[in-house]
């Protein structure tokens, strides 16, 4: 059978295209800036379809030195991919590990990528009581053998962060058992106070440090695909650069990071509209009785009294993530995106419908 | 250091941007149509920017419908991919290979996957006496402990072509060894009675047999990257589509896709257009003093008495493909792309001055 694989993450608008007539599919599913693609993003897009006769520039060089400039790190450390969930793959076929860990619950193409590439994968899960936070015992679990280590801050599903100080002594206890240490740092930029939990300024600390950023989230063009990865080690961005094909990153995607890092106040209004309606979802959610989890990201993470919550949304033309298919959660745990004040006011009235509560 | 491997192929045009003033560079080095992206083709790319905002359809639904009528092959048994050399990678991480059977020369890609895969590889060198031709001795050589063969058809970079005969005659011989036969199709589409050569209506024969095919190149949408594989087998097919992320495919690509599919007399069109420029430069490159091979692809094949020709042509803003990093051959050989007849004039005439030859 086709793979069914490719339809466990959110975003799969294209299975419920076919709502009652005129009702318009509201994507709770999907992490993505409710602001959209900033317009600047989108004519560089579209300004660069016709040079896109061309093969892309495999180095990406403009593209590389943009960000080298934003993210302060050499752009011969930098290497860009079709997505973020590109770099994943191209950093396990580069580096062939023994056996990974992966925390959980977390994103699920961690895993993926290292079965992918014949690795072993160790699951470490996050404990329930305590709100599925990490702490010392995650530290515990990085033991020589292990070969590589994924980190995903703010966690997806949860939206918990942790801080530089734990993190830096996770990468500590990856370098004394010979671990690379990868951070997933994919919805960083929609936390407040964000910059003050990155890896980036530790980079230089350590050579087994690897940190994944997408374009995808925060700028809202994940058709586009646009994802980077900085790397503590030069020789190892190399390799991952070298690991795939030549073009993994097209034309339009290349042009529109490029506009993307121009856009300087994009990443701070974002947060401010996330913080305001997350409270919103977030109040909505617990006055229909849902347990709420305290996410600092663009989603929520939260426990519903049954299973049913997504086909029950889905008649009001809403669509959600099912967290079942997640290690250590079962179907009573969900994932929704903070979207447009409109958008969320409409998931409300359909949440308290669904809830019995009085409109 | 950063990787320069992306760089042994053709179209790198990022690399010599900077021409005298108001020179325009020519690029023969990449062989794409020459009468560039059909209009309707930009049109479904531009239009599909706003789309972009959302993850692209992971299961390229549409776009694999659209090639299941176009190609009469289910679409169960298609996988799209960033570019064709995407699904090179997916494939040999999907399959793990132990050996694979590679001739020379030929695109580069292959072995690079097979390495990156952690396989063997095992390079058949095609006899220059020959002209570069397979025989019966490629057969020879496939034997048990060849997991996998890949057959460039026509050929990169020599243009020449191997019948449906031959290479029936091959994917038996792979099946008898266990291997599997993936024959590149990427360029077939520029060959007069193409058609009559490509292994498509063999597919349902040979469950072992895989086919690559490319938006890419006939469509100039190399920028945009859109590549498939036709395979034998719905289950392989399946596997190739979850190794690798989830999102390869764009929303603009898989837009691009689908309009092209509609461009109902672009091939023909363009096979006539290649044809007479392609017999112009032949005709050019013998009166120069090439040794010009016998191609039947959108690109020529040629020997030329020294290793200077790139820097000489490029003095004239002309980029062209050196073979010197290709098996098997020297820096005595060239390839240059077939492309629109005013730039063939102006490679004619720069030519005609680098050999001395009167105007």
């Amino acid at each position: 059978m086709y793979s069914e694989k490719a339809l466990i993450h959110g975003g799969d608008i294209y299975t419920h295209r076919d709502l009652k007539p005129g009702q318009k599919l509201l994507d709770f599913s999907a992490n993505l800036n409710p602001l959209g693609m900033p317009e600047s993003v989108k004519q560089a897009a579209i300004s660069a379809i016709s040079a896109s006769e061309a093969y892309p520039d495999p180095l990406c060089r403009e593209l590389r030195e943009a960000i080298s400039k934003e993210e302060g790190i050499p752009a011969g450390q930098i290497v860009c991919g079709n997505g973020a969930a590109d770099l994943l793959y191209r950093l396990v076929w580069a580096v062939k590990p023994e056996k990974g860990l992966v925390l959980a619950p977390t994103f699920a193409e961690y895993e993926l990528a290292l079965q992918n590439a014949g690795a072993e994968t160790e699951i470490f899960p996050l404990s329930p009581e305590k709100g599925f936070a990490p702490d010392e015992a995650v530290l515990d679990a990085v033991k020589p053998g292990v070969s590589i280590v994924f980190f995903c801050n703010p966690n997806n599903p949860t939206g918990i962060t942790a801080g530089r100080e734990y993190l830096c002594r996770l990468a500590e206890k990856c370098r004394e058992a010979g671990a690379l240490l990868v951070i997933d740092e994919c919805f960083l930029s929609f936390v407040e106070k964000g910059a003050e939990k990155s890896m980036v300024p530790a980079l230089s600390r350590f050579e087994n440090l690897l940190i994944l950023k997408a374009f995808t989230k925060l700028y809202a063009m994940a058709g586009l695909r646009l994802g980077f990865l900085l790397c503590g080690s030069e020789k190892l961005a190399g390799e991952i650069a070298a690991s795939g094909q030549a073009w993994s990153v097209s034309t339009p995607a290349q042009a529109a990071g490029i506009a993307a890092l121009s856009e300087r106040e994009y990443a701070a209004k974002t947060r401010e509209y996330v913080r305001e309606n997350r409270a919103f979802l977030h109040k909505t959610l617990e006055e229909a009785g849902a347990q709420v989890f305290p996410s600092e990201a663009n989603y929520l993470f939260f426990r519903w009294r049954d299973g049913h919550l997504p086909e029950e949304l889905l008649k009001h033309g809403i669509l959600i993530r099912s967290c079942k298919n997640y290690h250590s959660l079962d179907e009573t745990y969900y994932r929704i995106a903070v979207r447009t004040a409109e958008e969320n006011r409409a998931f409300a009235a359909a949440l308290r419908q669904i809830a019995g509560q009085k409109g």
